[in-house]
């Protein structure tokens, strides 16, 4: 029986992860349960799962909390400490951290210092503090199970392979809503049309992530530093039904493909059964029935998200963790109807180009970082609404 | 230094195995070589390759093979005798078999009996054996690695996983030169159509066997004594532009699929070098510039070989073989413009229904059956010639 924590488990991600366990019952018992706000789903949660403790991120409704909750024998932590606190500890075999954004990175460093196993939906925690991770892996043995379809995909392609005989990562990416559209009507794109990925449901954020192809752009990161490939050796390929998850080219051209419906089920399933395929009520895909499948270039003018991020991997240093930053805050500001989305990639570049960067930033100066870019991204928007 | 023997080195897998040899000197040595009649090629390649023995199948062939390798030292077999001798001796560290039909199979079981591990070109080797193959091979600890690009595929895919996991296996076809052409022609197809192959360029046999798609029913009894899978867990899939060369697919639905240009060198190489993906001079795929990949399911009505195939694998016993039999010869019987393209199915059909299975049939009933076959086939073509 396999325990454990679900970070985020009101959110997309946690609520298929209490799925795939519902139908698990005598593979898993999840212990730990957070969400940020959504205390009512939260305490349904743990009533239905026997949950032994919870945390709610927003401190403020701790207290409704333990109303919802009350006479029944559960740990209430509330606040980022909490959030922290719970993360690190190692009575669990298991943490899914499906937290949203550049907030997620702290909890996965927190559990990979306590040798506990992350499944890892939450990609700016690599993007913003790859190395230092990475080296912390190596300290306690701790492993990073992709949760992602893409880095599931190529998880699962180098499943027995010597990694020294890798030609290349080739990363696919539907395209998002804007693949097709032109260029010129970008500045016209509203929040509604954004939101509406043809292929994927997702989260709010991520979702647009996907629109501008940042998405992309950070898991190009996030695969430098899960499979140790660099920039030159991670490719993007546009296709537009999300059926090829992804793909990787060994060094005798031979290339290994995983394949599936667009369905988070399946990556996270594996990332909590690895190394076993367990059957499950998992969508099956039937190459019959989808007919075609597509393939073309990124359009590298139109999603400028995507250089921008090849750009800050050769880079390196800091300058991963601020445009990390500076895309969750453009992101949250188009999202609250502040700035247009044609900003998204403009304002990254602005914090970019001030930002001075640090090599080998340590996690004081990567907190640090996180703050000025905030700050700094918070200004510039603040700024263009009066001007 | 890996020592080779190729069976069939004149032939079209042959002579890319060669090729492969000398792109890489200092891993591979070729110590033997076969050919059937082409002995001016054979001589060539043995001075070029400072082979050590050769043998010619062709009797009447071997003075004219001494007159052209005399003064140099090498040992010269011939017949079919020297071919089995030649096949079994255990001086070498892999065999590869591109022997084509029927005739391939006993140097098959020559080597893994000596413990010598094979590239099997030669699929109907375990068409016609399989079963004592596998036992053979499990008490020598001999191993057969798949040259066909679709088992490739599969083994490629099967790399590092759990067998019991498999859910199912999905040989792709390109549904050969006739996929779009109406049945109601199919009475008028010439040898030269059928020798017209859309994507893969092969020897003849194999080539009517893709327009017959029997190359694709004898690909579904080979992967069932490869991998170990029973005919409700292979499926086959037409997908034309040879792309994908096959998938396996996993109890939660994940698929795995290898890709790569419809071209023979990367599988011949990956059964030479494995468990390495060694670098070489091989075509790499772009699926940017395939753009798209499509997939249909087969028409058994169209492509009767097929159903016969699925048929004879859930028969068991010695019908396999006879089917096998019965396909050589009414393929070579088309390619001599004795029989029509519809024919083959026909014939090959009434053969099964003449035989009488014989359950776990040893070797001796093995070549009695392949010779009852070839009978059994060549009268019913030379009535067919004079009615």
């Amino acid at each position: 029986m396999k325990q454990l924590t679900i970070l985020g488990s009101t959110g997309s991600i946690g609520k298929q992860t209490l799925e795939i366990v519902k139908s698990h019952p005598d593979q898993f018992q999840v212990k730990y349960l957070t969400a940020n706000q959504n205390i009512q789903l939260l305490a349904e949660q743990a009533t239905l799962f026997n949950i032994q403790g919870v945390c709610v991120s927003d401190r403020n409704l701790h207290s409704d909390l333990e109303n919802l909750l009350r006479k029944r024998n559960i740990e209430i932590l509330s606040g980022r400490d909490g959030l922290i606190e719970l993360s690190g500890r190692n009575d669990i075999d298991l943490l899914v951290n499906s937290l949203v954004g550049a907030s997620g990175m702290a909890p996965t460093i927190a559990a990979i210092k306590a040798g506990v196993d992350v499944a890892l939906s939450n990609k700016e925690s690599l993007v913003m503090a790859g190395d230092h991770i990475v080296s912390i892996m190596q300290k306690t043995g701790a492993n990073l199970y992709p949760i992602d379809s893409e880095h599931s995909a190529i998880w699962q392609c180098l499943r027995g392979e010597i990694m020294d005989q890798v030609k290349k990562i080739i990363l696919t990416g539907s395209g998002g809503p804007f693949r097709s559209r032109s260029l010129d009507t970008f500045s016209s794109i509203k929040k509604e049309d954004a939101l509406n990925h043809p292929n994927w449901e997702m989260g709010n954020k991520i979702t647009i992530d996907s629109a501008t192809m940042m998405n992309k752009g950070l898991e190009v990161i996030e695969a430098h530093w899960l499979f140790g490939m660099s920039d030159d050796k991670i490719e993007i390929v546009i296709h537009p039904q999300s059926i090829i998850h992804s793909m990787v080219e060994f060094k005798d051209g031979s290339i290994k493909a995983q394949l599936g419906l667009p369905n988070m089920k399946i990556p996270i399933q594996y990332a909590m059964t690895y190394p076993n395929h367990m059957e499950g009520s998992l969508p099956t895909l039937d190459l019959n029935t989808i007919g075609t499948l597509t393939f073309e270039p990124p359009d590298l003018e139109k999603f400028r998200c995507i250089q921008l991020a090849f750009d800050v991997l050769q880079c390196g240093g800091s300058a991963p963790a601020v445009l990390n930053v500076a895309n969750d805050e453009a992101v949250f500001a188009f999202l609250d109807d502040q700035i247009q989305f044609t900003d998204i990639p403009i304002i990254i570049e602005m914090a970019l180009n001030t930002h001075k960067n640090i090599l080998n930033p340590n996690l004081d100066e990567i907190n640090e970082i996180i703050n000025w870019t905030k700050k700094y991204v918070r200004e510039v928007i603040k700024k263009r609404d009066k001007s």
